[in-house]
């Protein structure tokens, strides 16, 4: 028979699943000796019995909940409902994971008239008592009945205003029997039944309360953002009540056990002196730090400092602690891992490992990857921030804190950089075309695309802020104006992003800068120690090089040739090219692009000396390259000395109804197998041009969107021929690879014929992810919407690694892959690669390294480490 | 050591992919004692030996190859180059398929100035050595040495008018000895030498030039029309000569075992007496019909039909021979399956099982069961189509043959067809609002789109004739006007489309209707009783459903209900549907359309009586039904009450990157479950208002374009709750299912999952095979030629199932789904349910039933047959 409800002296902290965070280390302090109020954890599975139950509380659960409360009643010899020894509880909800949104406690549960008249005969303290049942009527109403809050805090400020008094400790026990008595008033007329009596009735009501409260929208909500399955559940904890308002020798208060902002191994936290554990949030009086309880009670203070470190060594974490004081007896009421900032978390790790309390392990398992976001790029000044007008929400798309004019195209940012001024670029989505216009603003905001947008991948890129999908945002390019509700913004307004919440604000918020601390690099030398797999980054051009290599990426592993086709004085000649209706004129305009492309080879192999350089052929759709209005190919065409006809007639040939399935990729270089040519020239002699320089330099040549073999043999053959008589020709002897992309379903499926013709594999999650789910990215929007809604995704499934659809996939390519040929190097570069959950998948797969934007290198690198330490290779 | 060469002694007909057809029915039939000339074949291997040597015979080859020839001269007694005793070759191709476009034959071989001399005086027969000799010199300069042989019949008419004689026979011996002379000195001045007179420098000329045939562009065209691999190779048969062309009793020619236009078991064929082989096809003189020879040789007759009667009988099919008579001695040249019409090929396979010769199992593989379009389907009749002039080519995309006058638009064809006027419609490519123009219109001719377009798709389940991506075809809508070449047609002017070629014509060709004979029945019957496969049909109305039916579908795979939408009374209140901003007026405008849903079920069931009917939920993408210029678009606005802007930001809001990826399929349910729910009520009120007229039906309600089982669970309920609902109201009992397609290859991986809450899986491999390609077949035009041309593909990927990347996910489908849900019954909807090859593989996949459109079921039902014989599942 399931056992739903366990005595703290039952439990410890490894039983979180079933008996909730909060449940699981009270049980665990109980073990350890310290000074816990007694009592007992109704179990998660009782929360998931009680919803499968229809929302009732079955009688087996309810016996059970009363056999433990008669335990309670013995160990602390006081009884429940009895005036003569009142035996009050304290009953808190509390998860696996802290959820803010669900009920969080009722406190003197318990009370009724006739217990509070023995109580006040038993401790003589009728002032207590009264504030304990006025708290207790309160909090009861509130969050067991849903009676709004607002009508007792107005009935208390009254008799406040009344008597004439600020604090509710000035009041006297008259006022508070006035409180009492108008707080039972207002309950009966909003229940409509007088306030329960029946204390049993009370903890059962409780109890369903905190069930109840597992599903309310906001905790639904948190849980959607966060992650959470719904069929966790909660636990309750229902423990004997300790008073911290019993008067001047009582008080609560919340501590960390180390500075949570800065990593200091120094107490940190606030307590008031009589008061119950609200209070001290709540701001109704001004508390003091935990400095104060020095002076105030030394030993109490002292006994508290060893209690926490006790903890910190037990746990080995940093804590995050409750406490009250009953009559100058210390009561330890909750303690868990403590939330700190990206600073504190590096800070607090190498402490540990210097101190002796965790190993190197211990510490870098002890730091969330995704913090390390905030240490790379500008946030905003918190007191700046406070001021800040929120205006729209998007996408978190990529981090950091920017602000600036409003730009409504790429060619006006990049005239307001010229002037010098800081501009945001909004657009409803970006495209390739935008490239140099994305360089020069500090950030960029979208009203369309998802987390993998063009926009949101390339910022990323760039390291610079992002807020995409913002559909608040209506953007008008023709009049230049951005209208968010009713309010129209021009390009003279300043706005802020903020792009690790996606929250857009008016004005300019000033922002300060990203520092790297000394920690920082411990960590990071940590990490690659551990690690299986190395870390490489996505970047094209020698900037972003520079940058990924100082934050300690081991190679490229996507370079993106198409961007730098981008560049005004290149695409001319490339416009050419496409607009070409035989091959010769097409290889005379490619011919002019050779060098360009060399000697941007040259510059990303100068940078990486010594590292490896994956550089992808030309990926995209050639109408990408071509304008779409009218009269944007009338310019197009006079410049190109062409008709408008006939510029009209090859973008209406190039026009596809689904461009991700369409002609690019490989099928270009199968179609045009001169820009194969052209590319591997220029890659093939900025590597020779290098190796005169003294710069090793170890060229892979990556052939995009194989579905099958026969591609790649056919371009393996276009590349090898090209390659091979520049490299006999220069007398050199230079080692290059020639591998693919894994990114069409179809080549995972027969990854061991592709292998016999591929060097190494590197998987493009995210156009796999799209096939694989037969869902476009940047099509997604209002689908995803109604699936949130439905129930049926908790967050966009192309976040992380699928790794039971898409993973599948992955995991057939590299098995057949590596059987094939067992040299095959294989890796990643899609967006995945600097996700921490994603990049456990790829330690599981067995693949040698990750590839990932600049910026998110760190992050790789410490995920990397932890997903080598949870699941070792050897 | 490789053996390169094999004596006729050597071989037999299992021999075949090393000996090529041809040699290995040569060595078949020595073994059984037939007249057959002595001779050896060069193998297969030995000519992909030539191509990895480089094209060159090399030693080892050419040594065996003079070894046989000695062992040849041995068993004939006569000797290679000797005059005395001369041994003269033919020496002719034979590879594993019969393959036109090929070098077919040299005879003669062997002869020189001094061999003639010799054989003249062996002979006596003066006119018969240099009738053989210029025959010689003409096919080896013509096809070894590629010398158009324009040259030799021109001097060959010279001598023949000098001598004023119209018959080759009427030729004296020195017109022979002229013409010679003259064929020696046109080779010389050709070739720059004189006519080879080392005869065994002749031999492996030869054999080369059959080996360099295999990869002529001929050659090579015709393996890539007809999936042949280039790997296979050809044979080089080298035989001992015998002579038609010695006189009045010697002849060649040429029969079939039976009629192949009837199939009537009786002798067919021609030959010519006093010829050598090609004289009988070149058309030189007319030959007689093969009855003549019973009078003119009964001895030789009796012999030949012996013979073929025991080829038949040894082969067990129809036989088509070559022979040749020598001074009234009979030998055998060929033998193989004679090619056949469909009529022909019922009507063997049925005789000859009433015979005895071969088994019903036997009967059914001997058929092609693409053929049997051909019966289904109006053609033209072959004197008319003699005389049609041909204009354009497309794809033969579906089967038939129509004229009719121009029609530009469905508007323009459906007026038309009131004015009882026959139209091809013909457009750059057709969209559903086309439908009702297509069912008015004889047939289709599209400028763009494959294979699986939408005219493609649609015509084929309309049973009507379809040329799609007619890329020659230039259609002007506007000026009404279609351009092919520098003429221009319009609405008045006449053309007629073969769908089973591609060819478009111009005028109107005369067509004969289709007719199905009663073997059709017989060997329909028997393929039923043979398959472990049920056939069923796509369907969309009551008369696609009979007419399936008719032809023997056993229930409806799949119904598309978005067809039901198109009907112009009812996308109005469709439309009103989409541009509603709210639930409400959705379901407004749904319920409107709920009385005519449920009335085309109710037909679909009536006609199904008995069977099961799969009904798929709605599956466009919503903006398919909104028109897209300016002037459509007031229009409509119009006429639903709302403003331009309103239905242009409707529109807007819809458009999508890549519709094929976004939202359609279950996201629409997902998104609007009250249109799930209007489609469920409408099919279970339909299937209960059969039941109440004694209509016996199983209604299957199909999800499509499931990726996620989430998406299945939350459907499911909606559907289950509706249709519950009204079943209980009704108090019926009545059985239906809910299931899913397969159709992204998400769901494939996780079929366990997804089958867990489907209980049918019915597979969508046109989209499948899309997106595990990662290629769009509406923007494949372009890439394929490329692939083509690169080698890379030999035909459309899409044309059959893909058995080793589509096919593998499906493999995981079925297993993973059949594992978690024993009872899931597993179907295929898509294109290839009715294409032998893919219905090949999913009887190896173990499915329950194949769904094609209505006149492909016969051909499903015998591929099933010939699967089942092929693939046994006991």
């Amino acid at each position: 028979m399931t056992k739903y409800v366990y005595m703290f002296s039952e439990g410890n902290a490894s039983m979180r699943n079933l008996l909730g965070g909060k449940g699981a280390n009270l049980a665990e302090m109980a073990g350890m000796g310290l000074p816990v109020p007694k009592g007992f954890t109704v179990t998660t599975e009782a929360c998931n019995r009680y919803y499968s139950d229809g929302q009732h509380i079955a009688p087996a659960i309810e016996s059970e909940i009363f056999e433990s409360l008669a335990l309670l009643e013995e160990a602390t010899g006081k009884s429940f409902g009895d005036p003569a020894r009142p035996l009050l509880l304290s009953v808190r909800s509390g998860a696996r994971a802290s959820m803010p949104g669900m009920m969080d406690t009722v406190l003197n549960l318990g009370l009724n008239d006739v217990v509070a008249e023995g109580m006040t005969k038993l401790t003589d303290n009728r002032r207590f008592v009264l504030d304990s049942y006025r708290r207790f009527i309160m909090m009861f109403a509130d969050v067991v009945m849903n009676i709004p809050r607002l009508h007792f805090e107005e009935a208390f400020d009254r008799v406040k205003v009344k008597a004439g008094v600020h604090s509710d400790l000035e009041l006297t026990v008259e006022d508070l029997e006035e409180i009492v008595s108008e707080f039972k008033t207002i309950y009966k007329y909003q229940q409509g039944e007088p306030f329960p009596q029946d204390v049993r009735h009370q903890l059962i009501l409780a109890v369903e309360a905190v069930f109840r409260s597992w599903n309310t929208e906001r905790a639904v909500y948190y849980r959607e953002m966060n992650n959470i399955p719904s069929h966790w559940g909660t636990a309750v904890n229902v423990q004997e009540m300790v008073y911290g308002n019993m008067g001047e020798t009582s008080g609560t208060g919340v501590a960390f056990s180390r500075n949570p902002a800065t990593g200091v191994n120094e107490l940190y936290g606030e307590y008031l002196m009589n008061a119950q554990g609200e209070d001290v949030v709540a701001g109704v009086r001004t508390p003091l730090t935990i400095d104060c309880l020095e002076e105030q009670m030394p030993d109490v203070y002292r006994q508290f400092v060893d209690i926490a470190e006790q903890l910190e060594r037990h746990y080995g974490d940093m804590q995050d602690l409750e406490f009250t004081i009953e009559n100058g007896k210390l009561f330890i009421l909750q303690t868990r891992i403590g939330k700190r900032t990206a600073t504190a978390a590096l800070q607090i790790a190498v402490d540990m490992v210097a101190e002796g309390m965790i190993s190197r392990e211990e510490a870098l398992l002890s730091i969330d990857p995704r913090q390390l976001d905030a240490l790379l790029h500008p946030a905003f000044a918190p007191e700046a921030l406070a001021k800040g007008k929120r205006i729209a929400k998007g996408l978190p798309a990529s981090p950091g804190a920017a602000y600036g004019q409003i730009a409504f195209t790429a060619e006006q940012a990049a005239r307001a950089k010229e002037e010098n001024r800081r501009v945001i670029l909004v657009r409803e989505e970006t495209s390739p075309e935008d490239i140099q216009g994305m360089h020069a603003s500090e950030g960029i905001l979208t009203s369309r695309g998802g987390m993998t947008s063009h926009a949101a991948v390339v910022a990323r890129g760039m390291g610079k802020c992002c807020i995409s999908g913002c559909s608040d945002v209506l953007i008008n390019e023709r009049t230049q104006t951005m209208t968010i509700g009713d309010k129209i913004y021009g390009p003279d307004d300043y706005i802020s992003l903020d792009g690790a919440t996606g929250i857009v604000y008016e004005g300019q918020i000033e922002t300060r800068d990203a520092e790297v601390s000394g920690n920082f690099q411990v960590i990071m030398e940590w990490a690659d120690e551990i690690s299986d797999m190395k870390v490489r980054a996505n970047a094209d051009t020698p900037h972003d090089a520079q940058v990924a290599r100082d934050l300690g990426a081991v190679g490229i592993g996507l370079t993106r040739t198409e961007h730098m086709f981008f560049e005004t004085n290149r695409v001319f000649q490339f416009r050419q090219m496409i607009v070409a209706r035989d091959e010769e004129t097409r290889r005379r305009a490619l011919a002019k692009i050779l060098p360009m492309q060399q000697s941007d080879f040259y510059g990303l192999f100068r940078v990486m000396d010594g590292l490896p350089v994956i550089i992808r052929l030309l990926d995209p759709p050639l109408h990408e390259f071509l304008p779409t209005t009218e009269v944007e190919m009338r310019t197009l065409a006079e410049e190109l000395g062409i008709t408008f006809e006939w510029l009209r007639g090859v973008i209406t040939e190039l026009h596809e109804f689904n461009p991700m399935l369409g002609h690019r990729g490989c099928r270009l270089a199968v179609s045009y197998p001169e820009i194969a040519q052209m590319q591997t020239e220029a890659i093939i002699r900025a590597a020779l041009q290098a190796a005169d320089d003294g710069i090793v330099v170890i060229p892979e040549i990556m052939v995009p969107l194989i579905s099958e073999v026969k591609e790649l043999t056919f371009l393996n053959k276009v590349i090898r021929e090209t390659a091979d008589r520049l490299i006999a020709e220069s007398g050199h002897v230079l080692k290059y690879m020639v591998g693919t992309m894994i990114e069409i379903p179809r080549a995972c499926l027969t990854a061991d014929d592709v292998a016999q013709e591929a060097q190494f594999f590197s998987f493009g999650t995210n156009d796999l992810t799209q096939m694989t789910y037969g869902l476009s990215r940047d099509d997604a929007g209002k689908i995803l919407d109604a699936y949130y809604k439905a129930g049926i995704f908790e967050e966009d499934p192309t976040a992380h690694l699928d790794r039971v659809g898409v993973g599948k996939l992955m995991r057939i390519a590299v098995d057949l892959g590596r059987k094939a040929n067992p040299e095959l190097e294989v890796g990643i570069c899609g967006e995945h690669g600097g996700d921490p959950s994603s990049i456990e998948y790829c330690q599981i797969l067995g693949l040698d390294y990750v590839s990932c934007s600049p910026f998110r290198v760190p992050i790789a690198r410490l995920a990397a480490a932890q997903a080598a330490l949870r699941y070792p290779r050897r």
